[in-house]
Formats: C-alpha cells, structure tokens, sequence
C-alpha cells in the first residue's frame, strides 16, 4: 500500500526526501486557497515566488502580482491575499506572480519533488481523487506560519489521511496525530479553529469572511500542479 | 498571565527563543522518563550527553554508562533504556553518564534556556506545580524521533497545557493541538498510542511492559534540573 506523511513545518523539510513522493503543499489561510480559486475561476497560470522582488520584476513580462507579507496585501501589488479577489472575470486568461509569507515558501522548499500540487479544503475531494489514483507515496507539507506548526494546515493533511485511510496508510506520527485532529475538528471547523494563532491574526485583519470560506469544502474539481515553475489547473 | 509553548521537534527549536524560557524537555518512550525514574530512586545525579562516545568516556570518571540508540542499549555500557533498571539499590548515590538517540539530543539543544527540567508522565503533577509557582514562561521540547514529531511527546504537552490552563495560556497553535490531542487521549493512553511508530518500533523490540509505565502518571514527585551540566532531583 502506498504511503501518506506529514511534515508539519517547512523547517522539517530536510527529513523527507521528496524525489519520489508526490507532494501537496497547503496554506488554507490562504496561499493555496487562493490559488486554487483564481485557477478555478479561469487564471492561465501562477507563478509561485518566495522572494517579494523577483515576484514584483514580473510585472514587466505582463504579469499580473499578487500577494501578501505578514497577512497585508503588498504595495504596489495588484491584487493581496483573498480567494474573493481572484473571483475575477479580468483575470480569465491572464498569468499572477504570487509571493506569500508562508505558502508560496512552502512551494520553493517542495523543489526537487517528483510532482507537486496544491491543495486546500477548496478542492479536497479533487485532491483525494487524484491521489488515490496515483501511483507514488505521498508527502503532505504544511506551510505553517513562519515556521511555527498551525492547526489549519495541519487539519487539512489529516483530511487527507482521513479520507485516503482505505488507500494510502500513515508513515509516522505526524499523520496519525493530524488524522485525529481533523476528525475532532470537521464537524465544524470555523469553530474549531476560532482560538488559532492565525485566525486570531486574521481577525485582527477584519477578514473573517475569508476564513470561513477557506474552510469550505469542495467548492471547485481542481488540481493545480506545478509545471515548469508555473502552476496549472 | 505567563505564556507556554510547544516545540514539537527538536529541528524547530531556531524557532524558539529560550533564554528567559524555563524548558521542559520530554522524551516519554523513554529517556526522560528513566531520568526522573533514577533520580527518585536516589541516583545522585545524571549527566546527558548527545555524543555516544564522549558518554562512554566517563566511564573512567566513576560514572555509570547508561543509554540506547535506536532502541537498543549500547554495547558495553551499564544500562540501558528502560525505566525500570533503575529501581535498583545499587544506584542510590551513584552517578550516571546518559546518551539516548533523541532525549539527550533534545537536552543538548535546549542549552541557553533560563533553565532546564524534566518532564514525563511519571511525575506530571510535580512539574505543573512547579511550572504554575514559577515566574517564567515555559517552552516545551518535545524530543520526537530523529527529528519527526511523535504521538507520545506530544501527548505530554498536551497534559502540561490542560492541566495549566487556568494559570499558563498557549502561545501559539502547536499547544492547542498538543491539548486537544491530549483530551482526545487522556481516557487510554496505551490505547491512543498503539498505532503510533515508536510503541511499534517498541513492540518488535518487546517492551511493552516499558510503554504501560511510562504513561503511568505521578509516580513520583521529584522534578529534575540540569545544574552545571548534571541532572539532580
């Protein structure tokens, strides 16, 4: 049977080798809940960038950029960090360069992975589908919060193992520990989620509309993969 | 209100500024939970080391060798790693040199901190007194395996926070999930911790017996301290 793992933290890449895993990088709160939601809604591609200056340099090559630092949209930047942002008829066709605190980290650490793809609860039961008719070992990475483990990361890998338990059994703990989470939280994640670091920081935001969202399961069949350093739905 | 926070590996510890911090260190199965074992049965003091060889070492000194990698006591050394080799009359006043795959690691790690003490379910009430009495904030060093984060280290941490909640609050997300985790788990520890990758990696090695008692809680009343490099009741 194949094999699912965890790793909590961007900080603990280097324990997994990833040359033959499929990896799933998730930041629900909301890199990856972004980007699942403009390529659903029709953006060409995303261009994930860890460093802000070499993200903002593309708007010359007619990007579009995209993202946030420490939760606020960045100056300059043409759109920040919301999924209800890239809901957008103008963006139908056209590419984003996107930087963000964690997520868009979490990708450039991924490097090196035999595939990589994104997930979020947005495109869940895509993300299991796909998955489960693969045929490697899978490595669920959590973009955390500067490093530090966060619980909407973490319950969305233990969806993951939840839901692929029939298929793909845990490696170690760190599945094991999110799958028991998940299934104490999923009943009602909002409210499971309303002492968290990041939801705390987030309402400080004003953005609890986004949070709610960024929880909803299912709301698009998407897949987005990185190809050639741009991802695709 | 003093504040308590959970590194989950010792690989996330950069995360973690420590020298205003009390540390508990946690190695459940079984390091630390031998160290409070010996030490409450009038071993004098222990000294932790990361390096195996340096341990052996002090054998010319008139200390004990005592420890295990991967499970499995050190060839040629005194002891091993179960708590119960240390209920032994011969050790009382004696001193111990202890190296183990993950706990001492985890100790050599935490060096910086305010101060440093150990912790287990053996003596879990003891150091919730000491941690509400005190006048620092806590950080708790899960020793995990190898880096990975561990079902039974994070239980542990989960019972400090429940059990300090009314006079420590969380600092970030990884002590609600140790928490709920712990809630979850508290009923029946063994049972919670039967699929988890050390109790199996401890069953092949047949010690069960190991794993009932150290999740035994408040066995003893004892909270050890490193002090000038040595362990002491």
């Amino acid at each position: 049977m194949k094999t699912i793992d965890v790793c909590l933290s961007p900080d603990l890449m280097h324990l997994y080798p990833v040359s033959d895993r499929v990896v799933v990088v998730v930041d629900i709160l909301r890199a990856t809940s972004c980007m699942v939601t403009a390529l659903a809604h029709g953006v060409k591609s995303i261009r994930p960038f860890a460093n802000l200056e070499e993200c903002r340099a593309m708007k010359a090559q007619e990007y579009f950029t995209a993202g946030e630092r420490n939760g606020e949209k960045v100056d300059g930047f043409d759109f920040g960090n919301s999924p209800f942002e890239y809901m957008n008829e103008n963006l139908r066709g056209q590419k984003i360069a996107f930087t963000t605190t964690n997520g868009t980290q979490a990708i450039a650490k991924s490097q090196g992975a035999k595939q990589i793809i994104i997930g979020s609860f947005l495109n869940l039961s895509a993300v299991v589908e796909y998955l489960k008719n693969g045929t490697d070992n899978v490595l669920v990475v959590c973009a955390a919060w500067k490093g530090k483990v966060n619980l909407e990361d973490t319950l969305f890998a233990g969806a993951l193992v939840e839901r692929l338990k029939d298929h793909i059994k845990p490696d170690c703990d760190a599945p094991l520990a999110a799958q028991r989470l998940y299934n104490l939280a999923k009943k009602d994640l909002v409210d499971f989620l309303k002492d968290s670091s990041h939801v705390k920081r987030l309402n400080r935001l004003h953005i609890h509309k986004d949070i709610a969202f960024c929880v909803t399961p299912d709301q698009y069949s998407i897949v987005p993969k990185l190809v050639d350093g741009e991802l695709i739905a």
